[in-house]
């Protein structure tokens, strides 16, 4: 069975894996990334890693995920606020290089997408688009086992889309955008300031709208409305074959997903109404997605 | 050089072409679909003027565009609402067995969109986002040169997703549903609302925006900002390489484009700011994308 190197890089952490193609991991070794250190540092770090492998020649290409958007034709990265120095790099190339096979390089959040529609819970269907909900929201559209990463690497940057453009301004970010409108930080921001008072983390807004507290109750019904017009937009978009989610907020899926599937249903066709909400079924999904992009592209 | 054959079908008229695969129309015939006939009479008169193109043999496959959303994997219409009886009906298998070679259907806006990506404004290009924008809107993201319709066909059917939930009702679409906010026949009727007064067409509108009248200039002015945020939406989905405007509002591109494309940048981030807004290219590309189809597929 053919396999290949993944890469998951971090600003802060790196991991790299020996996988086998159908995301089973058969060697893993870990360690800082020197994120903060440059290029120079970074990859010299990284090649060590890799030769730390186990038969790491056996393998049939390298996968890269990277925190960024990522110019997957150039194989660099477009913006890299995580790992500086890294915009325009060309990480791809280098490392293909240096290990005499072909090297890929794509946005984590891509990836774990790509790992999920190959290997976890979208496995063996066309259309698969993966959301991740935590602190931030992200997404990718993956079609035929190939992520939608788009010209500038922005398919599925999916935080700056408008919900709602008669929202507050709270950062850079669009006016209304569900990244601030419904992502576990937006939730906990608006129940804050609806209520007054102070939470420690998203999970309590949902305990306390089952309890009856009004200003929690009134956060999370918007933000289910939020989510459901989000995923009602996607499926106009590009009608996946499923849903996948993953994501810290995922822990709470069963407090607030059945009010996001009704509210997503009342603003979509009913022919789309029996797409599957699925929660990811990856532990591992950067890792073994990055492996994965060898093999999305033929290698 | 291959050819294929194109059928671009309507509920009123019927085209079937012989083209090459560059898109060019060696033999065209057209008539009277009898779409409110039901299926019989309809293919077979389909298949009586396939027989009338000159040695359509020699054509690798068939390539049917119907007005409707199709399970492009069954090859059939999911909703069929101007070709009465064609719900479910087995329309590519019975193209296929009656002609010997292989028969694909998808909906006309998507085989439009085809056509613009593989011989038209987007050739070459690895990610085309097609939109139409006419009495309604509708669209198609082609990636690598097939058509994204989805699981249920409903990809591309934009005209449904919400810029704006505070809107007010107008049909059985969304609240806020593009089509009703930013299609000519929705700036016609909230012009007319605001001024109480009728117009003949949309272009009107235009004329009188320009002309200072005060309801136009506010209709045209959210008309190009629900626009902007359409696109800033997609390509937060899925970048793609070129936007492609098609549709009978396209006449008027040079009194509102300028104005949705600096309204797109307002709400996208600087990367994505390059991504071209280009004109269809091809004057009948519901015919030519039909015939593109066999083509994505490998005939």
């Amino acid at each position: 069975m053919k396999c290949y190197l993944g890469i998951d890089l971090g600003g802060t952490n790196v991991r790299v894996a020996k996988i086998t193609e159908d995301g089973q991991v058969l060697a893993q070794v870990k360690g800082p990334s020197y994120g903060q250190e440059g290029p120079a540092r970074v990859m010299a770090n990284i090649k060590s890693l890799v030769r730390e492998i186990p038969e790491w020649k056996e393998c049939s290409g390298i996968g890269i995920g990277v925190p960024g958007p990522v110019d997957t034709k150039a194989g660099c990265m477009v913006l890299s606020t995580n790992l500086p120095g890294f915009a325009g790099y060309p990480f791809a190339d280098e490392m293909s290089k240096e290990f005499g096979m072909p090297a890929f390089l794509d946005n984590d959040a891509n990836v774990a997408a790509l790992a999920e529609a190959l290997v976890g819970a979208g496995k063996g269907l066309n259309y698969v688009f993966y959301t991740t909900i935590s602190t931030g929201i992200g997404g990718c559209l993956v079609v035929d086992g190939k992520t939608v990463s788009g010209k500038h690497g922005f398919g599925g940057e999916v935080a700056n889309i408008i919900i709602d453009r008669n929202r507050e301004k709270v950062n850079y970010l669009n006016v209304g955008a569900i990244e601030n409108e419904a992502s576990g930080t937006g939730l906990k921001r608006k129940y804050e300031k609806a209520s007054g008072e102070k939470v420690k983390h998203t999970g309590v807004v949902f305990d306390k709208a089952q309890e009856g507290d009004p200003f929690a109750k009134a956060a999370v019904e918007e933000f289910e409305k939020d989510l459901g017009q989000y995923f009602a937009t996607i499926a106009c978009v590009c009608d996946p074959d499923i849903f996948v989610l993953g994501g810290g907020m995922m822990k709470s899926a069963d407090k607030f997903l059945p009010g996001v599937i009704e509210q997503y249903k009342s603003m979509s066709h009913t022919a789309v109404h029996d797409t599957p909400f699925v929660l990811a079924a990856l532990e591992e999904p950067g890792i073994i997605g990055a492996a994965m992009l060898p093999k999305s592209h033929g290698c």
